[in-house]
């Protein structure tokens, strides 16, 4: 095993969202960068670099969760709200604040260790867009 | 002192709680961690491994702060609002998506450092449960 | 170019704020700090050690935006409702803990790797006030 000190360079990963509004789970695929790139042992941020999206850990066995997040997100803030902007997306710049575009998780014996009914979503709140993530960490490789 | 390099080993703290929704400090419990690893300087992350309570630091000084964050939670996301997930937590996941689960925070000279009002908290927003926070970093040991 | 193991000393910004509520762009200074230190890649956690402010990164280009984040805010957590707390700033603590405290983000050749339309912005509950932001990273510096 080779002792990486510092980080790893970032890499990036793609996401289709289809829909204005949705939860599109990325587990399986920062779970397969994981293995390409070797790591075994890490810190990962995990980033979007985006304005009207987020990322957000939760449930993914249930898709009704994922359903009631949206929904709820959705009253606490309403698609029209007299905002100043003009482009008629501030509902989704104002979730994404509130969901965070930033995440810390951590790897173990090459695995991402997530509690049992987690997963990594990102939070689509102005799609359907091709969306970029961008991962980053510091630990081990093999 | 030896010089860490890459991360420590993710540790566990348990915690208890007593109420379906309410914020318990956790920032002791991550100060004698930082003792008993001898940690003297260090980024450390902080995670919960659960969909239905999320992570925050805000004031411990005054407990009227914690019950209006509860109780204020408790109005944007309020228990009963026609979810479709069965189980009758919904709030909960909500509720654990806007406060999310990770945190990072530094220490130096064996300190956390924090700000001179703030406290960990574990938000339990489905309680009474049982509780895990991992805590993983990198940085210098003694 | 030397290799840092472990992490950098922890940084101190400051930042004055001029309205009660109001998101304040820090990009700029988060940049110089880059460069003063000399740090090619790596990875910045920035941290506000305040229970009234938060950090969010979203656009920067259109300052309709910034407003409507903050009104619909507002909205969300209005600064009267039947809150216990004495001071008469639970919406701002209330707030902080929606927004968050920490931020994670990468550093690459030298260059903060923000999203095209991203600016890094300290959100102000309860200003006007001098505000610390704190900086601390793990990676190279030349």
């Amino acid at each position: 095993m080779i002792l990486i000190n510092g980080d790893f360079n970032m890499e990036k990963i793609t996401v289709e969202t289809s829909r204005r509004t949705e939860l599109v789970e990325i587990t399986e695929k920062v779970s397969l960068l994981l293995k390409k790139k070797g790591i075994r042992d890490a810190i990962l941020h995990i980033y979007v670099p985006h304005t009207t999206c987020g990322l957000a850990i939760n449930e993914n066995a249930d898709p009704s969760v994922k359903r009631d997040i949206i929904s709820r997100l959705g009253e606490v803030v309403p698609r029209d709200a007299n905002y100043t902007h003009s482009e008629g997306n501030s509902d989704a710049h104002i979730k994404s604040v509130l969901t965070g575009c930033s995440l810390s998780i951590f790897v173990e014996d090459g695995l991402l260790r997530l509690g049992t009914w987690q997963g990594i979503f990102l939070c689509e709140f102005d799609g359907p867009r091709r969306r970029e993530v961008w991962i980053k960490g510091a630990g081990l490789k093999e």
